[in-house]
Parts: C-alpha cells; sequence; structure tokens
C-alpha cells in the first residue's frame, strides 16, 4: 500500500504538491517551470474546457486562433501594457540550428538572427488587436466577440504546478465594441460566467469583485474578478474580466465609423481562466486521503469493484453489473466497471479515493445473495447498502446531492473564515491564523502597498456587493465608505 | 456585388489564397508566416478536431500535455532527428525585455540569456520520450497512448495560408508499447482512422501508404501516410502515421523489464493530421462559385432565406420557419435563418454559396400559399420546389446525399486522372498535365532523386494494396516488383 499523503494541517504545500503527483495529474517536465499534464489532470481540464465553451458560445462568441509570436514592436506599443509583461518575455532571437565546425554538437546557428525579435504571446491583446484594425470599418463590424484557447507562457521566477507555471494553457476572450457601456456589460457578463462556472461546475463559492489600480491588469481602466477561499484560508484568483477602454484601440489606430458617421476608437474587453483553475479545485475540497472532485468535472463518476472469491463469483457479479454499466452510460454518467486482478479491493478502494471518484460501488457475494450493493460517497466518506433495482435513479440523485454537499461545505468554510476586522492589530493577528479580512481601506494606492509590505496581504477586490458602510481605514485611520477584502493570496 | 473569384483553371493558386480570404477562413498575421484563423475557418477546425478525438478516445487513447519548449539538448539526441528539424527552428535564448538605457525603446535584456536555448516545438518526440522514461518501468505500465492537441512551428521559408505554415495546429498522437508487432499494429491503425476521417468526413478519398526512405519522418523506422488529389491534380499528403521501433527509446534510455523479467526498449509510434486538412478540404472539392464543404463538417449545413416584398410578408414566412428551425436542430442539423434586411436575397445567395453552405432554403410568398420551399443543393447547384410538410427528413436524406455524392466527384476525379506510364517520355508529358503516375521504379534513392531532379515529381507512396507487378523501372530501366505513384505535391 503507498505511504499516506502529507496532512494538510502539518504542510499543506507538500500536501498540494503529493496530490497532484499521486494522484496522476501533472509534473513538473524538464524544461524549468513548465508542466505535463498528464491524461487524468487533462480529463479534468477537458471538461472543464467543454463547459466553459459551451457557455461562450452560448452567449455569441466564437473561436479563433492567432499567432503564438508578437513582435516585439507590437508588445511595446501600449505603454502599460509592456511595463506589465517585459520582465518575464521569452524571446525569441534566431530560427535555425547548425552542427559547430568544431564538432562539439549543434549550435544555434548565428547567421539565422531575426531582424525583429519575437515573444512568445504572455496574453494576446496586442497580436489581435493589431489583428482587429483590419477587421473594423464600421459600426456594423460590431461588436466582435471572439475567444481563443491557447498556450501563453509568462517566465515567472517561482513557480507551482498549475497555480504559477512558465507555460500555461488558458482561454483568452478579446472582444470590440462600438460603446462603452456595451464594453461594461460584456466585461461584466463574463465575470459572471467565470461565476457561474466556479460555483455550479466547480463547486467552489467565489466573491465577484474590482481589482484595485495596483492590482489591475497592465493596459486596462478596470479588472473585474472572482476570488475564492482555499482550505488554508488563502486567497486564488479564480477568474479575471477586463474593461480595456479604448486603450488598445488607441495604441493600435482601430477606428470606426459610428452610427453619427464619425470616427470613433473601439471600445475593448478581455477576459481570461487558465489551468490555475485545476490548483483551484484541487485545493477548495480534497481532503487528506486525496482529491475530492465535484461530480460535474469528474472524468470518472461511479466506479464499480467486485469482491470475489472465485471465478464463478466474479463471472455472476460481472453478469449483474454490466446491464447497469449500460444503463448508467445511458443516462449520461461515466462509469468504470474495475474488474482487473491485478490489485485487490483495498488497493482500488484507496486509489479510487485518491483520485476523488465521486461514488464508489462494490457488490461481494451477500449482495449477490440480497440483489443489494455497496454505495459509498467519496466527499462524506459515509456507505449504505442499498438495492440494486433502481440504482441508476439513486446514482444520478446521489451525483447531484455530491455536488451541492461540496458546494455547501466549500461556503461554510469561507462564512466561518471571514472575519470583519476594525484594528491593524486585530488584522495582523488574524492574518496569521488565515481567511478573509474585511476591512476599511482609505482608497490609496500608498496605504495598499504598506500593508502588502507589513503583511504580506493584499487587497483581493473591493466585493461588488459592497455595503455602504462609514468606516476609518484598519491602517491609517482615513474615512472610507465600505469594507474591502483583504487576504494572502496564490 | 462582390467581384468573382479567380477561375480554377486560370490561376489554381490565386483561386485559392482568394477563396481562403473571402470565404474567411483565414489570413496571413504580420508575424511572418504565421497565419490568424477567422471564426468560420475555426469553426470547421474544431469539427474535424471532435471527430478525431472521438476516435481517438474509442480506440482507448487519452489526451495530455507537454511542453512547448524543448533543450536544445534533447532536439539532439536522435541523430536523424535534430537533422530533420535543425534548419527550421525557432530558438528561445532569452527571457526578459527591458527599457534601452539610451532611451531607444524596449530592448532584449542581454543580463536575461537562458544556460540553454529552448527550441519551440516543431514536434514533441524528444520531450515527450524523455517524459516516457519516467513513466515507464514494466509492461503493465505499457501500452501507453497518449494523444495531444498543440501549436507546433516550423520556420519554413515560403508559406502558404493551412498548407505550409511558420505556426500550426495539430494532433500528434505518441505511444509507447511492449512489442514490434503492437507498435505496428498502432502505426497502421492510427493510418486506418486518418484514412475513414478524410474518406467519411471531409469526402476525400486518399491512397494508404508507405513512404520512400527518403520522404520518411527524421527519426522513424518506416512512415505511413495518406495522400489525397487536389483539384489541380497535385497530391497532398494529408496524414502521417509513424513507426519509430526502439530509435526515441534507445536516445532517451526508455527501458522495461518485460514478461520475461529482463530489460528492453520500448517500441514507438508517433501520428499526426494538422490544420492542412483545412487547405485539402478546400481544395479537394471547392469550385469557382466558392467553397464546397461535406455537410459533417460545414459550421451551417442549411441557410433560410425569406424572400418577402412587406413586413407582414415577413411575418408570415418567419411564423412558418421558426418551428421547422427548432425541429432541425433537434435532428442535430445546424441550421441559420438570415431574416436581416441588411442585405437583399441575391447578396445572401452568393454569400452562402462562396462560405459552401451545402443547402439553400428560399421561401417566398408563392411558397407560402402553395405550401413549398425551394431547396438548392450547394454541390450540384440544382433547385427544386418541395413540399414544406416532411421537410426535416428531406433535409436529412438530401445531406446524407451531398455528403456522398462530393465524396463520390472526388474519387471519380482520381480516378480520371490516375494514369499507368511506363516510359519516362509519357511520365513528363502526363506530369505537366497533372495527375498521379503509377510507375515501376527501381526502388533506389539515387533514381528518386533524379527522377525529382527533372521532373519536380516526388513518389508520393508505395500503395498498401500494390499489386505484383514485374517490369521495368520508368527512369533507369532497371527491375521493379510493383508500381508505384509519382506526382507533384503541396
Amino acid at each position: 500500500m503507498a505511504k499516506a499523503l502529507p496532512s494538510r494541517s502539518e504542510n499543506y504545500s507538500e500536501w498540494y504538491n503529493e496530490l497532484v503527483k499521486r494522484a496522476d495529474l501533472a509534473e513538473n517536465s524538464a524544461v524549468r517551470g513548465c508542466m505535463v499534464i498528464k491524461p487524468y489532470g487533462f480529463a479534468i481540464w477537458e471538461k472543464m474546457q467543454r463547459a466553459l465553451d459551451d457557455m461562450f458560445k452560448e452567449t455569441g462568441h466564437q473561436n479563433a486562433y492567432f499567432p503564438l509570436f508578437i513582435p516585439k514592436s507590437f508588445l511595446s506599443k501600449e505603454a502599460s501594457h509592456v511595463e506589465g509583461f517585459a520582465k518575464e518575455c521569452a524571446v525569441v532571437t534566431h530560427y535555425r540550428l547548425k552542427n559547430a565546425e568544431d564538432g562539439s554538437g549543434v549550435i544555434v546557428d548565428p547567421d539565422a538572427k531575426l531582424e525583429e525579435e519575437l515573444i512568445v504571446r504572455p496574453t494576446s491583446e496586442t497580436v489581435i488587436w493589431s489583428t482587429y484594425k483590419n477587421w473594423i470599418q464600421s459600426y456594423r463590424d460590431l461588436p466582435l466577440l471572439i475567444n481563443q484557447w491557447a498556450n501563453v507562457v509568462r517566465w515567472e521566477m517561482r513557480t507551482r504546478i498549475f497555480l504559477r507555471t512558465a507555460e500555461f494553457l488558458w482561454q483568452e476572450g478579446h472582444t470590440a465594441h462600438a460603446t462603452k457601456d456595451e464594453a461594461e456589460a460584456e466585461t461584466r457578463q463574463m465575470l459572471d460566467i467565470y461565476a457561474t462556472f466556479a460555483e455550479e461546475w466547480m463547486a467552489m463559492p467565489v466573491i465577484k469583485g474590482t481589482k484595485t489600480a495596483n492590482e489591475r491588469f497592465a493596459g486596462a481602466d478596470d479588472t473585474l474578478c472572482i476570488e475564492a477561499m482555499m482550505q488554508d484560508g488563502k486567497a486564488l484568483q479564480a477568474g479575471t474580466s477586463h474593461f480595456l477602454g479604448q486603450n488598445f484601440a488607441k495604441a493600435f489606430d482601430v477606428q470606426f465609423l459610428n452610427k453619427q458617421n464619425t470616427l470613433d476608437y473601439v471600445w475593448g474587453t478581455s477576459w481570461g481562466v487558465s489551468t490555475r483553475l485545476m490548483g483551484a479545485l484541487i485545493m477548495a475540497h480534497s481532503d487528506d486521503d486525496g482529491l475530492v472532485l465535484p461530480p460535474k468535472l469528474a472524468p470518472i463518476q461511479v466506479v464499480i469493484v467486485p469482491i470475489y472469491r472465485t471465478d464463478e463469483q466474479l463471472e455472476a457479479i460481472t453478469a449483474k453489473i454490466k446491464p447497469l454499466v449500460a444503463e448508467l452510460r445511458k443516462a449520461g454518467v461515466s462509469v468504470k466497471y474495475d474488474d482487473s486482478d491485478a490489485n485487490k479491493p483495498g488497493w482500488k478502494f484507496a486509489e479510487y479515493e485518491l483520485r476523488g471518484v465521486p461514488v464508489r460501488l462494490a457488490m461481494g457475494g451477500r449482495d449477490l445473495e440480497n440483489g443489494t450493493v455497496e454505495i459509498a460517497r467519496r466527499d462524506l466518506k459515509t456507505k449504505e447498502i442499498v438495492p440494486f433495482d433502481g440504482l441508476t435513479e439513486h446514482i444520478k440523485t446521489l451525483l447531484d446531492s455530491i455536488q451541492q454537499t461540496i458546494y455547501d461545505r466549500a461556503h461554510a468554510f469561507r462564512q466561518a473564515n471571514t472575519f470583519r476586522i476594525d484594528t491593524f492589530e486585530q488584522f495582523q493577528e488574524q492574518l496569521d491564523k488565515g481567511g478573509f479580512l474585511l476591512a476599511h481601506w482609505d482608497g490609496t494606492s500608498e496605504t495598499e502597498e504598506a500593508i502588502k509590505e507589513a503583511t504580506k496581504a493584499t487587497i483581493r477586490c473591493i466585493p461588488l456587493d459592497q455595503e455602504a458602510e462609514e468606516g476609518s481605514c484598519v491602517y491609517s485611520g482615513k474615512p472610507s465608505a465600505g469594507r474591502v477584502i483583504f487576504a494572502r493570496a496564490y
């Protein structure tokens, strides 16, 4: 039997790293900061992609594909944008290798230097807006509602699988609109889609809010975000939706004839979620025995393990199980019947627990006689004996219930770990224990920076549903009109 | 009304370029050799992806994701592999930009030079086999059946949208097996899947064959391929499946304990198709009026255009059409009702013809009275008046018939343009007219090279179903045991 995972309370960070590895989700590659997403991890990501893609298309977006490379001069066109990304760019400078003349091996051919260096996209606003310039002439060409699924590269110095990697997978939406109102509505609509996805698919409650100027996307007028709480009480930014104003339109001279027949700059948005969500999913729900996956994203929703001593028993169980498997599949449930004889039932139980399969059925000789089956749920670790008849309906209801229970548990956890804080002493004390701190802030970047410097806490967001409340800043004592959320974050 | 396309007979190459542009499939980007795949083009690619992905999964393959970057030393480990790819590699040498001290703008930071250069993957055998080394210890870990959907970069000097681009999208399967037989069977299975996809989805007949040593994948022992004929009589390699022998296992020291408990090198395969298939799809079927899409890959299968003079007429037509649209969608048919008043019906007809929508319905005042509708098929450009009742069934049958007709037409074209050639004079003469030349070849690389030099024709493949036939090489006169396929190719 494999060694137990480190426990969350002992070493949360080690628990995460080991779990990612043991559950076969991903691993570090030989290339610094780049990960290999393994088949089981990728199957979860594919489910996420499918659900999000459907939601994007339902709201009128289309997929397209833009180049991996961005000419250096493009990246430089929007001043704050290049400022934000210059420090972490992978740069292509040459386009050929050759054999060294001294026979020492393969080298970069110095004669094959690019005239202009190419940046591996860290995000695609610049290359996309340079293209939109040719696509947009009049208001009739708007809105342009486009998304792309792609890989991007940010040369981060400290990386962590799924959470912060040099290369990651994501989707990036880039829309263009005739009016400011329309672009703002789009920014908000996409935030709502992300929140719905996080809550209904990932079973992960999120807080919708606005980023402060310090935390804004480089090149945006406004950044909306969803913030989730992990089980160590830290925050994780799970998705962002940016209102770009006319910044990229101006940088790339994208003008259009409006209905009044005058030239105007186009309004833009961009929005994205990434494989970081995999990290969020793991840290939001899993426990010391392994993954806990919400049924809607589980590659295998139900595993069935036969318990037998003789081949005849196995045959009898299999004869009973096969029609059930077919019926479950027909009902849209993904199910695996694990009758391999390479491993014992106990090993299988632990393995599927580690992999977060939401429902486990076990059937042995006595079940066969009684017309029953043992059914175990991963989230609560409860077991019950239920009649074999009507099992498909029972399982469908159970899967819904698990999805809801996981969400409720994460929500209750967040509630229990969210604190109204009124003094800086309280602030520091609570922060070390973890959680979201609802505190007054005077609205200045200086105070925000000073708090970050002193405590490593950042303002996660100004909640969209912030209550108006007169108060004084927890740090400076200056007046404030409402609380914002502070936390340490991934 | 937009200008007509160039005709195929006049200038096939211009016809292709203009069609790609006008049908909104893709365009060249500001980055040399890299394309932008536009939403309509990408929607076709997504349908291709979905169909292929389903076939891969049905045969037990799983998706995963490996890094974009390959350390230069990895690429060099398999000698013929690096030989094949070194001349067209995009090389990342630095990881940061900075502001120039003289204020001249943003430059590559010379202090941020990578210790080892990274190659943007041209294909992923090396990075994947370096990973497989950690995943494979015993025969129990085999077979490993993995696929990835990814972008790759080959710095081609002469590029052409979809057909040969610096960056392209593809899938690459990489499998590992315990025995040579199993790996060979996998190589063949994937070739068959590609052929099935080309014929049943793309409606494009293909010839399955083996590549000669000259045309083999760099690092393979054997390359199987499917070859299609375009309407100008040239060949297009539409997919390849490689038997890698133990080459990459040896280069990356991937050994396993076999059932006899001895160490052995793992056997490998790799196989891929790319966005090149988009070029093949266009060139196989389209005509001087625009795209002709097989229904199974058409983003819009049916378009419905109302013909009206008054708002009341439009309302009456819409009331009749709406339930039909719902019924068609329920039947799995993708349908668009274009009641926009921005364009006249004639304009719409031309536009949907250009975009290759397989079936067009038009309904006017008289149809309304008579309970009929005009139905036009894109492939044959025929029209008929049919009763409105039972239309869904009629359309479903029609879509099947169009799929078959397009295939049959392409097949007949290939038959008519395939020639048995017995002298080199005939060979040269026919080649200028286009087509596949079935000719005897002496089996040597020298002869193959000489023919290529003299005629620009290459051996497309040695057909898997080659008939045994004694003959003499069309070039050297030396003995040959069967005919191979020569053609000029994309």
